[in-house]
């Protein structure tokens, strides 16, 4: 079955499906490594979603992951608990999202494990590599917030999907997330600190504050410059803030970036500034209180 | 949590836990990398074993297809989806056996993730490396079979506990399996192909046959010759032939390779030979008709 998902083998990939493990060229440069998991019920449910979506989001969470280091994605591997009611064409559809999402991505799936279970899980492991990974511990006062990509659009899909309502680029936005790969590279040698919005970008930004032991905060009028027009309208249907969508909705995988502002690239938009503190806080307009960010969304609340 | 397990961090480690993905040296040799999986209810039972336990063998299982290659696992990654009847001392025992393994395998837990979820899952990423990994492609006819560590006592222990029987160095052999990382390695400038022994001998050595497109014939008497002791003990109070725990037993982590008869090393005992041919075949006495040995346990019959 995952044999199929190996068309695109690059040059890295010496062994892949079919021995006791995978074999990859070896490289001078830094590896990056992460895992990352999608359970049916918590993650997704899939009366909200085609099996292509499923792979296709396991496999770009994951891959998301390593954009926020600024590294690029060498290979993947996929282990899949598989109920019995879930059957081979469903399967099939699974796998061929991952094989989407592994040529989008320049990253095979080079091997894996299947297993019986009670509950459909896609657990995915990425190895890429970065000569300088950006970590999350370089922030530092007088540098910029910066946002790359979109917030709150896959939060507005959920719902959408939740309420039985439309919205397709919400929708699609959640169905068919994107790990930033290309602006993480872009960001790489410009910004000091990095993390990707997976939970919301409140709880996010205070992992990456406390990382860095600096205060992010958030200025309002510049977030809400940066927010889509898809997303306000999703909003008012959905009667909540298109604010909240944007700092508490997750799985949008943007990124956020911290840097001096003369190193600031095209791509990303002053969302904030760093502080000395602790913390990550919101700004209603210049001048006004701030006031503390509560949590994201967290799969163990 | 995690944290807690990263006592033993290696040289080869610059970023564990706490940032997007882990950060490991890069190495001009190969890199080996695998990801195995540990259900509840389909691996194993939570009265079977001490949470100590099922951490153990989550490690040395995915530990274990590096051993069959050759290869020096360098770092782990550990994903566990945790239902709510799960508490915290519970996990944190788990967590333990996992850090125990680490430090016996010298391969630290680097990073991971926690999921909430309806059933208990453990999915562990082994990365390691090896200058020239041995595949199960290399087994030509001439070759003899060898057997590093010992096959059926995993499952006569897994028996033993259904039944509420003693027999404890059984029972131990399938709660603290042991990947064969020193053998390993020992191996790896001898042996011409290899597998490690997870599903059951009979299988795992069909998989050899096919992967090497040669006939694999394991010598009855041979084999019987390498059974310990405490296995025929434990087949006699389960009533089931030790021959039929030794060749369908799995989850011993033993290692069967092939290789030329004067490249064999002490640690390896022959129980066969390599033939042209297809397929894995018992030879009941010297000069009897063979007969085709059938499947291992199968996770997914």
């Amino acid at each position: 079955m995952l044999a199929r998902i190996l068309r695109h083998v690059a040059r890295d990939v010496k062994v892949s499906i079919g021995d006791d493990a995978a074999v990859l060229r070896g490289r001078k440069t830094e590896l990056v490594w992460t895992v990352d998991v999608c359970v049916e019920g918590v993650h997704f449910v899939r009366e909200w979603l085609r099996w292509e979506d499923v792979g296709w989001r396991s496999l770009h969470a994951a891959a998301s992951d390593l954009a926020a280091m600024g590294a690029r994605p060498v290979a993947a591997l996929s282990s899949l608990v598989v109920p019995r009611d879930l059957g081979r064409t469903e399967l099939q559809a699974l796998v061929r999202g991952q094989a989407q999402a592994a040529r989008a991505l320049g990253c095979p799936v080079v091997g894996g494990n299947l297993s019986r279970g009670q509950e459909l899980s896609i657990t995915t492991t990425v190895l890429g590599d970065a000569s300088r990974p950006v970590l999350r511990t370089g922030a530092r006062p007088g540098q910029e917030l910066w946002l790359v990509g979109e917030v709150g659009l896959a939060a507005a899909g959920r719902l959408l999907l939740e309420r039985g309502e439309g919205g397709r680029r919400c929708i699609q936005a959640w169905r068919r997330p994107r790990a930033r790969i290309e602006e993480g590279q872009v960001l790489r040698s410009r910004a000091a600190a990095m993390i990707d919005v997976s939970d919301g970008l409140a709880g996010d930004l205070r992992q990456l504050a406390d990382a860095s032991r600096v205060k992010m905060v958030v200025e309002q009028p510049q977030l809400e410059r940066a927010l889509p027009v898809a997303l306000s309208r999703a909003a008012e249907s959905l009667g909540v803030a298109a604010l909240d969508l944007a700092l508490y909705g997750g799985e949008d995988y943007a990124l956020v970036a911290a840097g001096l502002p003369r190193r600031r690239a095209a791509i990303a938009r002053r969302i904030g500034r760093v502080e000395a503190g602790h913390g990550a806080f919101l700004e209603p307009a210049s001048g006004h209180r701030i006031v503390a960010l509560g949590d994201g969304f967290d799969h163990l609340s």
